[in-house]
């Protein structure tokens, strides 16, 4: 007996291979550029949303987090992991999936593979804090790591900030190498640098992201002159930091959500009234973001659950007209809704 | 160009139709026993698990949850609505999906539908307390709520208590109908009641399960004799209960996550300091259960985390040596972890 769930049960699935060929449908740029203006639109409305710091599941080998938000409309929350050792074996670092809900009935209208999206999402994010933090005509990033994240966060800011040379440093050089061969048509000047000195030299940018579960110190004070903007996204969970806490004291620093980025962020090392603004209040132009040529600007980047909800509505929206999804049959839906038992009992068949 | 994930980003997903078709392989009552021992086993190792109250995103229409929990060799989560308007759209009050996955990497293991498999983990965690609480050789149930969750209820007190007949009540008797049809064939005797004064007559377990989210009164004090055991399940969230605050007084109230029941449960009524006994102390014999015949005996149940993460295992457990999955390329796995984009790139083809 063939069973033919309803519509409603039918939840459209984007599985890794859809994402990939969703994001060469788009183009790449281009939907770094308008990922980068969803999340954007939605740090507008920063304050129709229900937001709570992540769930976080702490172990000795990482951490696995779910991240729900809603703006009362949509539900969406993101299962995202963070095992620093997975590399070794031959995993991601990281790696998610995401669903959205309508909220009036609770039932999922979205389930996306999100490993892809986050790293798209996370380099939006970042070229979205430079857009109003970094010192105007940006042109020279330094990349600190060289891993999955690195060529996501070259390419972000090349679109949205001009950002035309990207140097790389990594304690493995291979996976600076790697970096190099995958942007060499990039547009970019790309540039394998053998220290993270050499890497920041000339840069206007600094973005930081290494994935150690420690308090490293990638960045000393002295590295950091006036007038750098630094994008720092590898201090995202307790007891992971990578900055020097003296460049702290020298920032101004800009946050996403306080609450989750005093626990998780490069901040974790501060008193807890260290000042933050919140990045969503320089965006309405309720704060102030740069003030000046010599400030030392810092987004400490963590990740906040928004940012996948802003993703995963631009998905949404761009799968419409594709036949990039399956229809997964995710939810029971009986004729009658209070005869699950009845459904049961015909299936047998 | 055909894109072969590795081995581990494919994650084996349990559709509706295939949990049916694993329901009817494995027979459904035997299902039910095997499932009420699977958690009960998880109830002994009670406090080898991380437990926090469920993240709820609460709306005028409804509640949206996530349970996650952890013994800490593997992760596991519930999405879950609850939604009572939903079904006069012809949709499921309560849907749900779940996942398992390895607390050492991270990585997802087993996607399933959980709408199905709520109904039926619900029925054996009341099967499993009503087996420590209610009277010896009870056989006669009221069933006060004829909806979705119902007949799950009957069969699993049928299986693991003894239960020879069950006694419907529902305000819309289309509803008592329809479970009585269902029933016909499981050896029960079910009878149609038209009050729920008539349903409880001869009854040693009362079973509530109404889905209307208010401070109902479907018992009060006067219909409930010495020596009954209440199974109360529809009191799940704040603002909805179904007991007057009276049965309570004269009951000893068992509950699973005292600090998820106190906010969700019948007890919400009552005092912060109210009384409440864990059911995995009875379990575990660590507290008494049922001490004399005259005692009013309350399993105040919410459902929680743990019951969800049984009943995923289990369901990995009986998936072996089956066909009744597919696999989901949900998650990203480049040959190097550090190489996501190139991936990317040569997902171009």
């Amino acid at each position: 007996m063939l069973l033919q769930p309803s519509k409603k049960a039918l939840v459209p699935f984007v599985s890794v291979e859809n994402m990939m060929h969703l994001v060469h449908h788009v183009g790449i740029e281009t939907m770094l550029a308008e990922l980068t203006d969803a999340i954007e639109d939605d740090f507008r409305r920063w304050e129709s949303f229900d937001k709570t710091p992540r769930v976080a599941s702490h172990s000795p080998e990482g951490v696995i987090e779910l991240m729900p938000t809603s703006d009362h409309e949509t539900y969406g929350f993101k299962y995202v992991n963070g095992h620093p050792k997975n590399m070794s074996q031959g995993l991601q670092t990281v790696t998610a999936f995401g669903l959205l809900a309508e909220v009036s009935t609770g039932y999922p209208v979205l389930l996306s593979e999100m490993t892809l999206l986050t790293a798209l999402r996370t380099a939006a994010t970042s070229a979205m804090a430079a857009r109003h933090l970094a010192p105007k005509n940006s042109r020279v990033m330094a990349m600190i790591g060289s891993g999955a994240q690195s060529e996501f966060q070259a390419l972000a800011m090349k679109v949205v900030v001009g950002i035309e040379e990207v140097r790389f440093y990594d304690i493995d050089f291979r996976a600076t190498e790697k970096a190099v061969r995958n942007l060499a048509d990039s547009g970019l000047r790309v540039v394998a640098c053998r220290s993270a000195e050499e890497a920041i030299e000339g840069a206007q940018i600094v973005t930081t992201c290494t994935a150690d579960k420690q308090f490293a110190t990638i960045l000393t004070d002295n590295m950091i002159g006036r007038g750098i903007h630094i994008n720092a996204i590898g201090g995202d969970c307790p007891g992971k930091t990578e900055l020097h806490r003296d460049i702290l004291l020298r920032s101004d620093t800009f946050v996403e959500y306080p609450p989750q980025t005093r626990i998780e962020g490069e901040i974790q090392q501060m008193d807890p009234d260290y000042p933050v603004t919140e990045l969503w209040r320089v965006i309405t132009g309720l704060s102030e973001g740069r003030r000046d040529t010599n400030q030392i600007t810092l987004f400490d980047s963590v990740g906040f659950a928004i940012e996948d909800f802003s993703a995963l509505r631009y998905v949404r929206n761009r799968l419409k007209g594709t036949d990039l999804f399956l229809e997964l049959d995710l939810l029971a839906d009986p004729d009658d809704p209070r005869d699950l038992f009845g459904m049961l009992l015909r299936a047998k068949g």
